[in-house]
């Protein structure tokens, strides 16, 4: 499923299509994230027009909100969100176990009171699975257990012998899958910061073969030191055919990182969630549009975007939206960021290419976070 | 400035081309209200994808935010927003009286404290012209005094003169506007419930030779016959050859029952209200989204509307959405009702040009009102 079509020579970064039901994906990626089956504050339209292939949905609230009937009966995720490009789909693990507030893990899975009202669910790695074939997924995760920085080992090695139990049992259904629907499975290499675990994980992972590899317990709350170090160590130890994801990976540094060690896709809330609150990417670094300073700025947010929002739009204009509590404020910002993410997508891909990567990135990193690095 | 082009020979509907500043505006049109320089929830391409021409802003509003300094430094109301099309502003009045805590009428004007942050200010006849002017509005309203159904035929005979007294102070401040600047000042037909005071406010304003004329103080709570008595009594004195605008009309049978007196703009929140709250029209009347019945729905809102909501969404997706609390909702329930109109006045027009108006109010009331009416 996935064709490697440059390497750079100098790190692990390399360019690929990657081949999903629903259309091949140019990667490296960014996947923007529509939890309910909508980027917030995006017409479909934009992101088409923006060049994404693929984009995140999140299972545990889809499951929770429309209900599994509702996507039923529109025939798939896709249909029912006029979204038809490619979907990949989390397990649900995450915000079981970040959302809700009453969770229990047993051996069968887990045991959870929904957020929205309270009702008991129970997600298994068979029944998560069986929920991303009824959205046809095109990627789907393997239910997980997640881990935050700080545990013991022991703990953290519990947490994994469940983790890879879950991973056999949701490849094994994953394998009687309806005819007809061909979403991959991927599975996510647990751990936490013990370098031992981590390596066992990825070694009983390429034993269970997968089409796709996920690093999970990233980006978790770690700092960037560990975050480097461990993503480092992981993606050296995976398979260089497969596809390799990173979860929660939304800042250029955290992309550039990635892409430097041969991670071909990442989702992250991080880009559209700070549009809503007026803060955007520059070629400078972020500026907060609320800011006093932009009061009279009659100047695009970075006159060297090609968005249709700074096209048209000054930051004077966007402040005032935002200061007085309109809609249009977030649509534009989440725009703009958007726009400029799947740009620097392009730009990354570019430098790999040209066998420039690790130059564009000093580049970049220069501009964008100045003295700050 | 207005050029009647067809007349319907059964009632006082006409089609007209309105010349102003920003490019020439075909009536009857429905205004978009646009209270801080943004139609909620809409991009400025859309409003002109749909063909609007003309759309209102709030003076009161936009003078306290973001304030004139940051207009003025615009240019214009136009460029600060990108609206390269015509504006209509209120005059600030019926927001002094509908917002504004605290607020006291002299002769001089009125003086209010902002419901954004307690301030005190003064709007006088002439200020808010000059308001206006920095606005660059290519229709300005006079300051006129509001009053509600049912006060004493004193109190509306005081209103009245007031208003009538800033109306002439307001044109002699018009007149002397900046060089360069062309925007048309409309005066405001007051005298409450009383048909004696609204025939002398209507000679008066004869007198004192506005481009246009508003009718005032209609659509404040009165009863619906009571608003098409007043509607039909007051229109019948106006002078064919002016524009007539009627303020706080949007739902489809005042609107019919306004273009039948002879009336070429109007303008209301309600359209995009509605909307945000999953609130649509529809031929066969308004639904609200959000609704059970539409839960496995696929149908478009309006299977014969054009609109890019119908075009590609369901009701099942929009009621998702405004269950979730997703932006998206608004934004396409908004756009949808804005299409709605746009398509619904050129349906207006088109009916005139034909000279079958009103058949065409009783064919489309009897669908939409069905039974209701
Ligand atoms: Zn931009
Ligand atoms: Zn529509």
């Amino acid at each position: 499923m996935l064709e490697i079509k440059e390497k750079d020579t100098s790190c692990r970064a390399r360019n690929a299509l990657m081949t999903l039901p629903h259309g091949t994906v140019q990667t490296p990626a960014f996947m923007p994230v529509g939890t309910a089956g909508t980027v917030k504050a995006m017409f479909h339209q934009s992101l088409e027009d923006m060049g994404y292939e693929l984009i995140l949905g999140n299972t545990y609230h889809l499951y929770l909100r429309p209900g599994m009937e509702v996507i039923r009966n529109a025939g798939s995720l896709h249909k029912f969100t006029t979204w038809d490009r490619n979907y990949l789909t989390d397990s649900g693990g995450f915000q079981v176990f970040s959302l809700s507030s009453r969770r229990k893990i047993s051996e069968e899975g887990v045991r959870f009171s929904s957020h929205i009202d309270g009702s008991y669910h129970t997600f298994t790695p068979e029944s998560v699975v069986e929920i991303q074939e009824t959205l046809r997924s095109d990627i789907q995760m393997v239910l997980d257990v997640c881990t935050a920085p700080g545990i013991s080992k022991r703990e953290a090695e519990e947490a994994l012998k469940t983790t890879m139990s879950w991973a056999r049992r949701a490849k094994k259904r994953w394998e009687n899958r309806v005819e007809g629907y061909d979403g991959k499975l991927f599975s996510i290499v647990q751990g936490n910061f013990y370098k031992d675990l981590r390596k066992r994980s990825v070694e009983e992972i390429i034993e269970l073969d997968t089409p796709g590899i996920a690093i999970g317990g990233l980006s978790v709350g770690e700092s960037k030191d560990e975050f480097n170090e461990f993503l480092a160590y992981t993606a050296e130890l995976l398979p260089e055919e497969k596809p390799h994801y990173v979860m929660g990976i939304g800042t250029p540094d955290y992309i550039l990182e990635s892409v430097e060690h041969g991670i071909d896709i990442f989702d992250c809330v991080y880009p559209t969630r700070i549009a809503r609150n007026s803060t955007v990417f520059t070629r400078d670094g972020l500026i907060a549009l609320k800011n006093q300073q932009f009061q009279f700025d009659d100047q695009p947010i970075d006159p060297t975007c090609q968005c249709s929002t700074c096209q048209r739009y000054s930051r004077s204009y966007l402040r005032h939206l935002f200061k007085a509590g309109e809609m249009l404020g977030p649509m534009l910002a989440t725009e703009h960021n958007l726009f400029f993410l799947a740009n620097f997508m392009k730009e990354i891909r570019q430098s790999i290419s040209e066998g420039r990567f690790l130059e564009y990135k000093k580049t970049f990193t220069e501009a964008y976070y100045g003295a700050k690095i």
